[in-house]
Formats: C-alpha cells, sequence, structure tokens
C-alpha cells in the first residue's frame, strides 16, 4: 500500500467542495435573475447568502488542519452547473423555466450533501469533532434546501400545469 | 412564453437519466475491479445488475410517451464519473482507496437520487401515473443502494482506520 491514506482524501475532497462552492456563488446570481417565480428568486438569493457562510465553516477546516484553504478543480460540480445552464438557455422565456431551474438546483443540493456526508463521515473517524460540527451543520442546512425547493417545486410546477 | 413546456423537460431529463444510466453501466465493472474489499466488489456488481433493470424501466417510459429511447449528452454524469477515475487513479495502491470508490458511488447514487425525484414529481402533474409508478421503483432502489453504501462506507473507514 502506498502513502496516501484517509487524511490525504479528507483534504482533497474538501479541496473539491470549496472549489464547488465557490463556483456555486458564482452561479446563484445568474439562477436568481433568470427565476421567473419571487419566491424562486428570493429561495436562491437566501441560498446565495447561506452558501458564503458555508465557504467560511470549509476555511475554518482548512485551519483547524493547518492547510491553506485552497480548491481543487471539481468535474462533477462543472458539469452540473453546465447542465443547469443548459437548461436556462434552452427554456429561457418557457412557462417550464421556473421547474428546470429547481431541477438543477436539486441536482447541486444533492451533490453537496453526498459529499458533506462523506466528509462528515470522514471527520469522525479521523477524530477531528470540531470539522465533524462544522460539516454536519453545513449538511443540515443542504438538506433543508433540498426540502425547501421541493416544495416550491410542487409550486412551480403546478403553476405550469395551469399556465 | 414559447412553445416549449413541462413534457418536453420531462421528456428531456428522462434522456439526460438514460444517457448517465448508460455511462455507469460502462463505469461499475470498472470500479468492481478497482475495489480492495470482497464486500465493495459485490456490492457493486449487485448494483450493476439493478442498473440494467432501471435502464429498461426507462426504456418502458419511453414507450409509453411513444418516443424513441434515446439518450442526450450529461455532462453532470460525466464530470461526476471523471471524479471517481481521477480518485481511482490518484488512491491505487493505497488503504484509503474503498473510501474513496465509495464516496464517488455515493455522488452518483445522490445524482440519480435527485433526478428521479424530480421525474417522478413531474409524471405525477403530466397524469402519467404508470411511469411514475416504474420512476418510484427506481427511486426506492437508488435510496436503498446509497444507504448500503453509507454502511459500507462505516466499515471501509473502519479498517483503513486499523491499516
Amino acid at each position: 500500500m502506498a502513502d496516501k491514506d484517509l487524511n490525504d482524501l479528507f483534504l482533497d475532497t474538501l479541496k473539491d467542495i470549496y472549489y464547488a462552492e465557490k463556483h456555486i456563488l458564482k452561479a446563484l446570481p445568474r439562477m436568481a435573475k433568470a427565476a421567473n417565480s419571487d419566491q424562486l428568486r428570493a429561495a436562491f438569493e437566501k441560498h446565495y447568502d447561506e452558501t458564503e457562510g458555508q465557504v467560511e465553516r470549509l476555511e475554518q477546516i482548512f485551519e483547524l488542519l493547518g492547510k491553506p484553504a485552497r480548491g481543487k478543480k471539481c468535474d462533477a460540480i462543472e458539469g452540473i452547473l453546465d447542465e443547469g445552464k443548459e437548461i436556462m438557455d434552452e427554456y429561457a422565456d418557457t412557462a417550464a423555466l421556473d421547474a428546470g431551474l429547481l431541477s438543477a438546483a436539486q441536482a447541486v443540493e444533492h451533490y453537496e450533501i453526498s459529499r458533506y456526508g462523506t466528509l462528515k463521515a470522514w471527520a469522525a473517524k479521523l477524530d477531528l469533532p470540531k470539522a465533524v460540527k462544522l460539516l454536519d451543520q453545513t449538511l443540515a442546512e443542504e438538506k433543508k434546501t433540498d426540502s425547501s425547493l421541493s416544495q416550491l417545486a410542487e409550486k412551480a410546477v403546478n403553476y405550469e400545469a395551469a399556465a
């Protein structure tokens, strides 16, 4: 077995989600601007503020590890956001746009839920209780956001079906 | 508002996940081959069989819609799988490999959970009860798989910490 271990994997994955969060911060204003419904725009704006807090938590974890906060190119989030952009382009000015935006946002949330769930489990194994707490706060926020988006999707789709 | 509506969005997203499932079918044997633990290899092999069934369900839905079963390039799954491949390369021959493979597989599961959840909600709105049933079967399988992977991750990480 070579040198790399779970500490390296934890740090690499931390860099991955740090990169992802920074890109989500760039995408959210575009998504808010595109949204037809005021409620959806407000949801994206709220999530922007939350995401800023999540970036800060990640920076605290880098600090706990004594490492510089640095991102590592995350192909996954780039693919997920590209797909969201495609939907924004293809469904611009249609009544289905909000449903598409919500679906793109939920794909982002699920990526984050998966990454934070993994990081939290690893932090526990690596005996990093402060990191566990920070990751758990973000994980809870992401799950709550996903659930709010599901509720909004019901409304958006109702609106669409009635349009 | 332009012509495109929720029917188009449903079909586009169906094509997206069809493409994704086909690519997952290609990736799973590589992941199974790479796994250090027999349990993880067995989990990937079992999920391969399940994925074949999920592809068949999607084909049934295309048939219900009277459309040819055809994929549409899914940037999201390509990014997620590329990231998994990177971990396989970077952590080859390390005790952390299985933890990395599990994390990659859970990112895939969460993408699918997000897509099938969205498609199921849309199918209900579009009054496609047969599609709802098929999508719900797959959604339940994906959630169960994600939960089994979490359990395996606990074991894999325990193994790693003790190695």
